[in-house]
């Protein structure tokens, strides 16, 4: 299969949109030489965001992983993650003074707390009073025991209807080379299985995601879609995703769809990239 | 269940959304009394679109049935379908002088070529030449065999790795009082899971459908998100998309969901509408 | 992949269960030479039985395709059928008198009838006099107007609850060396995720068909599950239907599965055969 | 609904089949009285066994659970479990010497060791080292960290491909009045939507269930299938489960099916059992 060096691809777009794992970075850091991508699209005037199925963290964080990895172009404001589109969900659904209940860090539930809402980990909810819990959501795979905290959760949900959302759709990360783990995304398609609920999910391949980078792109820029290029390893995510918001799609393979495998994956999915490239690197 | 009178709702919008079916029409016509709810939005100034999972017939066409029908407030910009998005799809993604093939009637392939694209019926197609098609559309459920075509679309889609959108989300719609069809997105499910290809869908409960109508109203009025409430009769489409936007939302019981399940259906499936009438009419 | 002659392998049991399609026929005909395998078997005394996914024809009429092909081994005691499973099902559950109400070709229906039941095709019946219609089977793909009988089906089973019968759990099977159809199954799958009904299937890889063959194998022979094979090209339903039965298994790569997929598919499916082969031919 | 008495239909049996969870027994202990329709079928020579999705305990220990609280008739050979065709299963496939690694607590493995059988806890395993670890089991939703267990599972099944065996069907299961807990059978499905392979489960509503208690049944007696009774309070396995196997279904309402909503489900599901009565009790 032919690819294209993503240079030639990515200088007839006025904006990127990046996904982030199996692009920029991978479970040792930083993909080696992508800081030279930003260079590029810096002196040509592109400009470029990140997209990311991440509610651990805020994107004040996410970005300050680039910046002290030497990535100072990944700022604040190029960060769209699945979890602001949860905080902006929980910002105007929830009633003042109920309390959203989470699976997830402390650190996750900061982010939903900074906008001024009430948050309640799962582990320290009284099932018998649970007047002021409004909402629920699944943040992180973290940050709690998984054999007590998922089976309070469905009984939970069993006994007072809320509205529930899962703020990251993957249902499983890497953390190293060959190992993955379960994402906060497939214990909740667990818990919605079992108790037969419809839940609320945010992140890519989902419109709202594409949306929400879309509406930040036109506030430094005017543009359409047809000239933003998404940027991804995934078909199933960023490509298919990409691809029905009317972007064009460059496949890159430096994460989660191996070179061997490209070719094999495209005819089985039936998901056409608009490109690919060997990764987002430009040397 | 205490049930609110529409109009104690919709007053305090700035916008309304409405789902058509079960909403506004039925299989017998237009829901009795439904002009005055228009004469009272026109009133009071608030705005109205319709939101409606259909490709069989152009946004024209749809409008021209309620006009006939002595509606005159509803016009062609008033109405939003996921046929809109499939055409807008088609628009930015086939080549120039390439075709686009089709399962539906030629009046739903009328709407893909009114912006200068070339369609194919699925019955005229040559299997042993097909360069020149590079994409699928399901639009109708009618004008096909369903025995010849449906199997030719799965060699079809088997010879020739394309993309393949889905222009109508439901599985299924009402004929009279007590009978249902297939709709073209049931034929897509079943086509889908015999070849283990991905579809694009387009239709509620998808964020995109959403953003149609909120672009639409933006060019009108100067509108939050929060300031429309969307109207409709199925809590797994109309509902949980209304929900998953940041819409308020209204069930109404004068459609697919009954009045005596409502409260049935709201518990056992987790998707809560802030409001439930009995019908969209003002008296 | 390193395979193993079939002569090899089969030489160590009692009794070898055969699937149809891919490993004794194809879209052509016979497999060329595999008469040569079971006049092998006779003279070693190893007993066998056709396995198959097949509800259109009665076992009489499987077995005669055989036999005018000129393998005169395959009787029709030889043949176990998912027809055969619906038929018995039919015999022992529907009363005296009541009718089954099928989708298929008049002989399909004619099987089913030669127990004493009666039958009568969708397209005969009277949607407002159902007093008589107890139980519903899907049986051949062919036979019926999709697009009307498929949505009477639906209309049917939405007036009237009853006990559905899927006889033949395939979703879909080969026409040509590169088209398929879609088999009866999966026009079934689409019917039961639309009326959300649960419909009772038979056929590999569900166990009551191996059982089906194992009390036939036990009339004629004295054998443990163990020391019978199961051959089969599909790893889906021969392969794991086999395994988890108790039974030896070996996929030969004469039919759906490719020599240079087989590998892949195994490692990705996690179903494991006990050999490999390149077919069934003992030349 | 109209509901007859236990004894009017089982008095028409040779032989009755029962679940136990919600039909001999809850979450506070046995049903009171149950133990009378015991004593009627002694009385009357009506052969009873129980069939039970439970691989966490042997035969021996689920049998002494009844008699330490006074129904001496259910011996060991009265019980027939989803654990049994497990063993069963690995006693058949698995090469002497190597490992069946497992998810569960110690006491489930012993029942799989009880055969001469090695059994590894994922815990303790050496993901370096998986030479002789041959096949999986899921047993027991107790005994392990979910957290790190199965995410190592995850892990161990993506670097060695082997047989998984889920040895209970269920999702979940009842702990108290209210509340249920995620039984393995839920594990089971989220590892394995994770991982993409296909396992094999043993349990209610598959045939194989119905043989094993089949086969023991025609040990004591000769009895054709449908003259059993099985008794259960879920349709989706008990009752489709016993009546796609040939036999006759009671469904009772002192379990998961309340009395107010059999009717509903009934229609809703398509599943329709023989009788319904209000227990299993016999005064």
């Amino acid at each position: 299969m032919r690819t294209k060096s993503f240079r030639s691809v990515v200088k007839n777009y006025k904006a990127v949109f990046f996904d982030a794992f199996g692009v920029l970075k991978n479970h040792k850091g930083l993909i080696p030489d992508i800081e030279k991508t930003f260079e590029y699209l810096e002196r040509k005037g592109i400009h470029y965001y990140v997209l990311t199925n991440d509610s651990s963290r805020s994107p004040e964080e996410l970005a300050k992983w680039y910046q002290t990895r030497g990535i100072r172009y990944i700022t604040t404001d190029k960060i769209l993650s699945s979890g602001m589109l949860a905080m902006e969900f929980f910002k105007t659904k929830v009633t003042n003074g109920n309390s959203v209940a989470y699976l997830g860090t402390s650190a996750s539930a900061h982010y939903i707390e900074s906008v001024g809402l009430n948050t309640i980990p799962v582990a320290d909810i009284d099932l018998n009073n649970l007047d002021h819990i409004e909402s629920f959501a699944f943040l992180d795979d973290e940050g709690f025991s998984w054999n007590d905290d998922l089976n309070k959760t469905i009984n939970l949900l069993r006994k007072k209807n809320m509205t529930v959302v899962v703020a990251n759709t993957d249902i499983n990360y890497p953390v190293s080379r060959n190992d993955i783990s379960v994402a906060i995304g497939g214990l909740a398609d667990m818990v919605e299985n079992i108790i037969g609920k419809n839940f609320i999910r945010f992140g890519k391949p989902d419109a709202q995601m594409f949306l929400l980078a879309y509406e930040r792109a036109l506030q430094d820029i005017q543009v359409k879609r047809n000239e933003i290029l998404m940027v991804g390893d995934t078909l199933f995510t960023d490509i298919i995703g990409g691809n029905k918001f009317g972007l064009d799609t460059a496949l890159v393979l430096s994460g989660n769809t191996l070179p061997d495998m490209a070719k094999i994956r495209i005819g089985s999915s039936g998901i056409i990239p608009t490109y690919i490239c060997d990764s987002a690197v430009i040397e």
